[in-house]
């Protein structure tokens, strides 16, 4: 049987050991390093040859810094004779790039896909991609994976009571009925307008939420302002009290502050993203996703295995 | 006539801005900038429809952060339909892994080649690779420029006399010989040898250099380790005088700190790489590639024009 092997860069190596401990594997002995002047080389300290691999590591900040890793590691396996190579992305940077909002605009998303493609990767487990059309970008298989059961179950068993669950956009509402579904809630949308150019949006909110408890849910939280902005809309239109959550916690910014500052009781995200010293607040819990990508990474493997008998 | 355009991102345009005068063109009107999360955008701000396009991005520290400027602004040109793409990179980041040194070691110079033609550009313009080898990881046309007629021409309008060429290893012995003919000079080697495991190296010098006025020739100097060493053993072997020079000074860690300790008298480099204010010192010579580049983008325009017959 061909060997499953577990191998990290330097984006989220916590969560990539949670992940082998899941599968019950040990984490490949491997290094993501830098010289001198900053280029970076990895070192495989033990063989791969005929192994399936899979490589945890978030395109991250700094994206850059983390992509590149990414990619020499995927050259390193490939010259190394694995049998397969498996990127696991937890989270994909670059998404929002997704397509050409103005005149000129690169597709940085789409280049990103043939970067990881090029380096040598077979297949792409991913998460809660912000356009679910980055999946076409890529011509090898794409596993996508969702952050609704995990958020659903957290919110579940904390027993809130008449409960709404809020898209903080026209473009999130999928994933909010995904929520609602599991909570057994209604949903409600944050239709943001700007009545003339050059004039501040106005957020209605279309349906009801007087005296219900409110969760708006997105896919990436980056400045944090659509959110903490919808979070008062909310409060001031009557809802009793506030939840947010999200898969991907970017928090680049102001976030921190905003979130601090905003009536938002709690944010619950997950670890696809690793949270620094600065980015911890006490307003935060963090789910892991490390079950689900393990689940994940198991199926994979039993597939690729059975595939074999075909060979 | 197919327009040239000369395009910059952050890595060198004072460079690009140099090379577009001697040329005779304004430099394209572009931006590279950073989102609040740290991912990069590139804005065209002109059309390049039909156009000969450059973009001068030496792949320097911060490496992968000017890499990934260089791959997004290919994307985003080849969106905007420019006519052909060429990217001039003064500097090759990364040449020096350009092989297999280790098992299991990736070929980063090689996946930096596939990663810039899936980008999308038709072209590639360089200097002085580490390995001459890298032209073949590329399936599109390299030129390939030198830097020892700048720095020839240098030292030769100094008036030095009783020249010896170093080259402080066998690698490095053709561009010593290059540099020696045009200074009419004889050439010496440092041949570095390890007498026994884990004993320090030992500096032997092959050629005559007794009361002569050496200058050391390497295409990069990064820690600047081995070269002020070489400096040292010529200078106790009784060379009067020494200098050295380099194409790429990517001067990192104890660069500065080095070579303001050692012997050299004079280091003469070029700006394929923007030198930092930290790594400004009064024995640094700085020369401009811009005449040398500009010229081979006028004669590749013109190559270009001339296809254009035959389309
Ligand atoms: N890293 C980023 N941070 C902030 N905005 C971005 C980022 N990447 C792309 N965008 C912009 O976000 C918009 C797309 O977001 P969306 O409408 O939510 O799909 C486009 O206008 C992009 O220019
Ligand atoms: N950026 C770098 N800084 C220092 N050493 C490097 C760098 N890139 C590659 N190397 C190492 O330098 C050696 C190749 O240099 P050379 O023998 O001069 O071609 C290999 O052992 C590489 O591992």
């Amino acid at each position: 049987d061909p060997k499953l092997k577990v191998f990290t860069c330097n984006a989220n190596p916590k969560l990539a050991r949670e992940i082998a401990d899941h599968i019950g594997v040990q984490l490949g002995n491997s290094e993501a390093i830098r010289f001198s002047d900053g280029e970076c080389q990895i070192k495989l300290n033990e063989s791969v040859r005929g192994a399936d691999v899979f490589v945890i590591q978030p395109t991250s900040a700094p994206v850059n810094e983390h992509l590149m890793e990414l990619l020499v590691m995927v050259d390193a396996l490939k010259r190394a004779s694995a049998k397969s190579i498996n990127v696991v992305i937890p989270y994909y940077g670059y998404a929002r790039q997704d397509r050409k909002a103005r005149a000129r605009d690169p597709i940085t998303a789409k280049l990103v896909a043939n970067l990881i493609e090029t380096a040598g990767a077979h297949r792409v487990i991913t998460m809660d991609l912000h356009a679910t059309q980055i999946q076409g970008f890529f011509d090898i298989p794409v596993d996508h994976l969702l952050g609704v059961p995990i958020l659903g179950n957290y919110f579940s068993e904390k027993g809130l009571e008449d409960i709404v669950v809020v898209s903080p956009d026209h473009g999130g509402v999928t994933r909010a009925r995904k929520l609602a579904e599991r909570l057994e809630a209604p949903i409600a949308i944050i239709d943001k307008r700007r009545p003339e150019p050059n004039v501040a949006e106005v957020m209605n909110i279309v349906g009801n939420i007087d005296g219900k408890t409110a969760i708006i849910i997105d896919d990436i939280i980056d400045t944090a302002g659509t959110i903490t902005l919808a979070a008062n809309a909310l409060k001031e239109a009557g809802a009793r009290d506030v939840y947010a959550c999200c898969t991907h916690p970017v928090l680049s910014g102001p976030a921190i502050e905003r979130i601090n500052n905003s009536v938002i009781r709690e944010l619950v995200v997950t670890n696809t993203i690793p949270l620094c010293q600065e980015q911890m607040c006490e307003k935060i819990k963090v789910l892991s996703v490390a079950p689900i990508i393990g689940e994940a990474i198991i199926r994979v493997h039993e597939e690729l295995s059975v595939s074999k008998l075909f060979d």
